[in-house]
């Protein structure tokens, strides 16, 4: 069984965004060797979030406006996390809607996705360099 | 290291709809030969899901129903997504909440499942063929 | 490759509730041996969460509030599945929102965590004895 592993470094400029991180979990498919088998890639920090959907500008948008419905991030009081000093407990929530990880399958060296699968980093407490990690096992 | 992929279709003939697929991807395992590993199963489009819960008949009046009121489908024009001539702007939500993906633990040749866990394809676009990833690893 | 197998059982004193588990995975993967791979921790239970945040007191006050308002326990006749007898439907819904497992990285023989990452346990509908499975292969 041969493992791989490797960290990916976003900054979004913005407090929430998008990013299509889909070429660099490709590269780092490659650069694993791995022909067949099981691709991790998760967010290290919880108010983050990976998933697959669409690469889709108006679907982006969507997001933000319905994440922005079901957990708002006003008022900051409302929350008890954010007694703490912070203001992001909406983030937290958020995160859990849009979940944590994906996992795809490893075929023939590809990354195994139907017609229109993207992986996203979703970032709801940006501004800041985080993190996405990426584990690839198989043979 | 064994592996091993199967790719399951799908039509469900309303927009919305439930199916149970724990017979198909048990007998993917029994193909698989596979007695210890992970067992992937993941929709391949983006507007459906895999999610574990209950085989009961109410509970799934029930989802429809909540689903509709965290993601509605009408009025189509509130999501930009749907400029594109799309309508299933609705769709790309209510998999989110569901999941794209579970992954099961594979021991003594068998999917690893508590008491009531049940494997289903949860569709929210439908009237057309549509697929479900399954993907095994392990010895 | 190695694989690892352990149930983990947890009895919630409420209706519902959140347990850090991490110490029990990290036991877990102590035991396994297994440098390097993926470790799959699901709940066993269909009303019941396994999932990844932050350990802070105030925020799970606030998931409890959250959640509660995505998916309320009362008015429990407003839920077709509790007509079986139950009156657990709200947790079925709960239980999708913050999710059915995580697959965490194996590195070094360490759960592979970015710097507040922890594993709990969520509750639904508890005051009995349920189970929570972790699944560990790799090398």
């Amino acid at each position: 069984m041969k493992s791989y592993r490797k960290e990916l470094w976003f900054q979004v400029p913005s407090r929430r965004g998008f990013i299509n991180i889909t070429p660099q979990v490709e590269q780092c498919l490659q650069e694993s060797g791995i022909q067949e088998g099981l691709c991790l890639v998760n967010a290290m920090h919880i108010t983050a979030s990976v998933y697959i959907n669409d690469d889709e500008y108006g679907l982006m948008h969507d997001y933000e406006i319905w994440l922005e419905k079901l957990a708002p991030h006003e008022p900051v009081s409302n929350y008890q996390h954010n007694r703490t000093g912070e203001d992001n407990a909406d983030a937290h929530m958020k995160r859990q809607i849009m979940g944590r990880e994906v996992v795809v399958a490893v075929t023939n060296g590809r990354l195994d996705f139907g017609p229109w699968e993207q992986i996203f980093y979703g970032e709801f407490d940006g501004k800041r360099r985080k993190r996405v990690l990426v584990k690839i096992i198989g043979e």
